[in-house]
């Protein structure tokens, strides 16, 4: 990884070039603003979390910033997909965005006054109980994300009064916003990932995350458990797991896994190898720092230094 | 259940309703029009998978179909989510739809001529490949759904020329078709599932899918394989596992399985007795029939007749 | 199991009566007379362990005391073997005792003066560090049991000096102790088990063990770890297992092995059944109360009422 | 090891000294005897296994012969415990022998003239079926091994007329044998162990076994399969698994444990290291051939090949 202020990212000569799931303004963009450095740096919205990520695997972006979990605009299982087959690629890091949604409005309109609102589905559907108490009389119009409701709010022939969507893009168009936390479940956040070709590993830190795909090597019962047990035999937690099927059959599957520590620790490095045996098809996706900082518990028998000791132990054995 | 022919759906006086996740013509009303009767009866387009049960859930619904893998137009993560909360709910049948798309031109047009494409930014996503070689000059609109790109092209304001969307939605709309089975993946297909409110269960069939929820009872390494022995101690095989973040705080989880049989199989029943022990907030989703009417494989030791045997000893152990 | 004080063997017509591995002043027998009444019963020594069940099986004794752990006098292979092929038996309890050898010699005799020493070897092997620091010269000449040893010094013609004995034959024969505590290991304990035929089980206790002969359902890896899990996913404790060779053919196995808990504890209950599903050859060999009393500790989620309520709750799923 | 034909035994200056669990003429001694050189080397007869094992490792003795499992005249017990404390010894070897039992009988003698039979109580337990037919009214004598019993015969004074023995001491005083084969269950075997101090270890041979004694990390449900884990984990099938109490305090155990294969394959190696980490007191007894050349069936995943992949695959990650 370089040294630079950039996060993990390759630094090419020139400026950084990052892509995201746009358009402009939506959540993922501001996942992406956390990123040191991307502020300064060019900016290229995708229409697909496979047309991003593509961006990068052909050079046209350094790196690109995608959603992973819940995300309010989709796109989870595009991701989990698409980093899962072709051109291997790598995490370098994830961010958590603070879903706050806004309500926007054409200058001079009231609550009372709104008829239709535009927004993306899934963020319509997470404002439905403050929308039922606050503007009853609403129509909903679906958006193909909060931001493109956000944008058509300023084109007159847009034909609704009011948009939902995220402070970002309310700010940056300087759009009337009348109200504020308007989604039901306070403090919701959700998760991205900036992704990148394969490169130097973000060092570890001691709160990291590592995530791997695993074809399930036998479709039986207990074979999912086989290969749990390599993360549970080397005391490496599991903070996600999901199944997806694997293309065009259903009844195949591979598991997309994010484990607790970093690959440079000797027990996740452990467990790899151990998964490699039973899944030679494994892929890893990287170790990065977790966004939370929360610590991995590493209990001593799973300590580097009980991998040390393990080692040594063994091989005076075979010296005699 | 109902004797009707309505597979599974409570029969409520007078007209069945089901609602889907909308608008018309996505795939989700094609997975709705796979469900017996469902061509005879009141179908009702849902803005979102909350707000589709939450008809189910008021009783304006008999039923809802939604997405629960892989959809094209989203909403899987909305429907693990929505169906693991509130009021309790039971799935009633999974469906499979094949996906294929068509692209729908306007009237006189040809490939050459297209300049601007819609469609929903998955769809966009799985024709990337055949569009490049067939349409690779075309701007692309992201829609808020396949449907909507096809209702769209016949509005003479929409600003664009074609449109990728299901087939339902082009042979209802009378759209001119100029190509078929332009998805880069050969074969896809999709799976749906129908929801009630609680009621009799469908019959066991020997090819049946149990859905639950079970909210982790500790964040531990081990924790998760303690839940999944419950399942490989009875020889019950998993066809789908997703671990899900519960609500605002990330680092909670439950989780959502698909496990072969049904509730009614003695090896099904014991292990979620196992799993209520050991996670009494388990949700119980449902048992069905599985779309693709693959039978377990149920090994001698997990047999209804070796759960009796067992039954019959330890009764006679204590008997003297 | 009958009222009357005999802890649980059969009250047969008349006095009860008692075999155990011989000959009489073994720390066997000082087990026997560790069980109420058995000190006014009939008490037979047997030759061998399989002499001694002999006697039970054909209603010759109501009972027999022999070694299952650890014993000065051998027999322990001999009595897992036994019971786990014939005639069903069951273990009515345990029995522990303190292992403390004495020296004994012909009246007169001092330290010094000894030439010849007999025991048991496996007795001698016990006290070896004792004699080689206090009767460095002396000779050892085996006997077949401490006991035997002992009554041979009261014959004139064995030709030894003094003998190893359990305190017990020293004081019943009078014999001339000159010193006590002579084992190498401090606070030793030895563990015998009372055996009879089947009939109603000891009461739980909250104390209790149960113990299990299961053989191998198929030897591979893996196939011993599926018959423990059944006991771990019940939260049932193991204090003992042991592998052992079936019969002729060294390469197939069964093993037996004493769990925590009595089986109408609905999680030994629970176990037993799902490993009578996997291994329906189980035999079951009693549920008794431990020696030391040692309460099992049960986490909420395998007490009797979480598989209460697990039963409850599934019924509730298939009623709807 | 030594290039001598001493079978893995460490070569000293000048002869070759062994002991084995006596006297002369046991099973053990038989078990020696198949040790190549042993028939032309110095075999000193134990009157224990504590003092043979003492033998070795004080020098005065290159190896021992030692019960491992089923023995007739015991031992096995003292055996497991003996070679798991104290000061490290390796197992070299295992032997396995046939057990058939021969009726000696003094000059002229009869079937119909046996008073009174002689023999150790586990054989005369062994040849309980045989004796009841054919020679229902002689009077049991025990001895302390068969051998001993063999011996007696040849003593006037001794008070019985026959000896059950094994055939090898039989033919050495040269007694007058009347019956051959005579325990009840045809093809009986047992196992012994050549047991040394540290050294070169054997060569591995594609048939072989590893003997670890394992203290139990914690006394809890599910910790004992942890430990086992680490087998199954690797695909290493076990053979023998004993618990043993810890000395003086019951309550406390650890697992004597034969597993298939070799310290010097990678799967052994990576379940060693593994057991370590989690019980750091672990001992390891050796890799040695199996008596019975039996090869281990290995899964093409637990190969030495997959771990050598497994291992240049994760050496891959970390270098970018």
């Amino acid at each position: 990884m370089s040294g630079s202020g950039s996060a993990g990212t390759p630094r090419l000569p020139g400026t950084m070039v990052y892509t995201y799931l746009g358009p402009e303004g939506t959540f993922t963009e501001a996942a992406l603003l956390q990123v040191p450095g991307a502020d300064q740096a060019v900016r290229i919205p995708s229409a697909s979390v496979s047309s991003a990520l593509e961006k990068v695997r052909s050079g046209h972006a350094n790196a690109a910033v995608v959603p992973i979990e819940n995300s309010v605009e989709g796109g989870v299982s595009a991701t989990l997909d698409a980093i899962s087959v072709g051109q291997p690629l790598r995490i370098l890091r994830e961010i958590l965005v603070p879903i706050t949604f806004v309500l926007a409005v054409r200058p001079g309109m009231e609550l009372a006054d709104i008829r239709r609102v535009s927004t993306h589905s899934h963020a319509w559907a997470q404002c439905r109980d403050w929308a039922e108490q606050n503007i009853p009389h609403a129509e909903y119009l679906p958006a193909s994300s909060t931001a493109a409701a956000a944008v058509g709010l300023q084109d007159p022939e847009s034909g609704f009064d009011a948009a939902i969507c995220a402070p970002l893009v309310a700010s940056r168009l300087g759009l009337n916003v009348i109200a504020r936390d308007i989604g039901d479940v306070a403090d919701a956040v959700t998760r991205f990932i900036l992704i990148s070709l394969p490169g130097l590993l973000p060092e570890p830190t001691g709160a990291d995350k590592t995530t791997v795909v695993i074809p399930l090597p036998e479709d039986r019962p207990g074979a999912l458990m086989e290969i749990l047990e390599h993360f549970s035999t080397r005391g490496v937690n599991l903070s996600r797991i999901e199944s997806r099927p694997t293309g065009a059959f259903l009844g195949d599957y591979f598991f997309s896994i994010d484990a607790d520590g970093h690959v440079s620790d000797a027990r996740v490095a452990d467990a790899l190898k151990g998964l490699h045996r039973v899944s030679p098809g494994l892929r890893f996706l990287g170790s990065y720092p977790r966004a939370d900082h929360r610590r991995a518990e590493v209990p001593p028998h799973t300590s580097d230094e009980a991998f040390e000791a393990a080692d040594q132990w063994l091989a005076s054995l075979i010296d005699g």
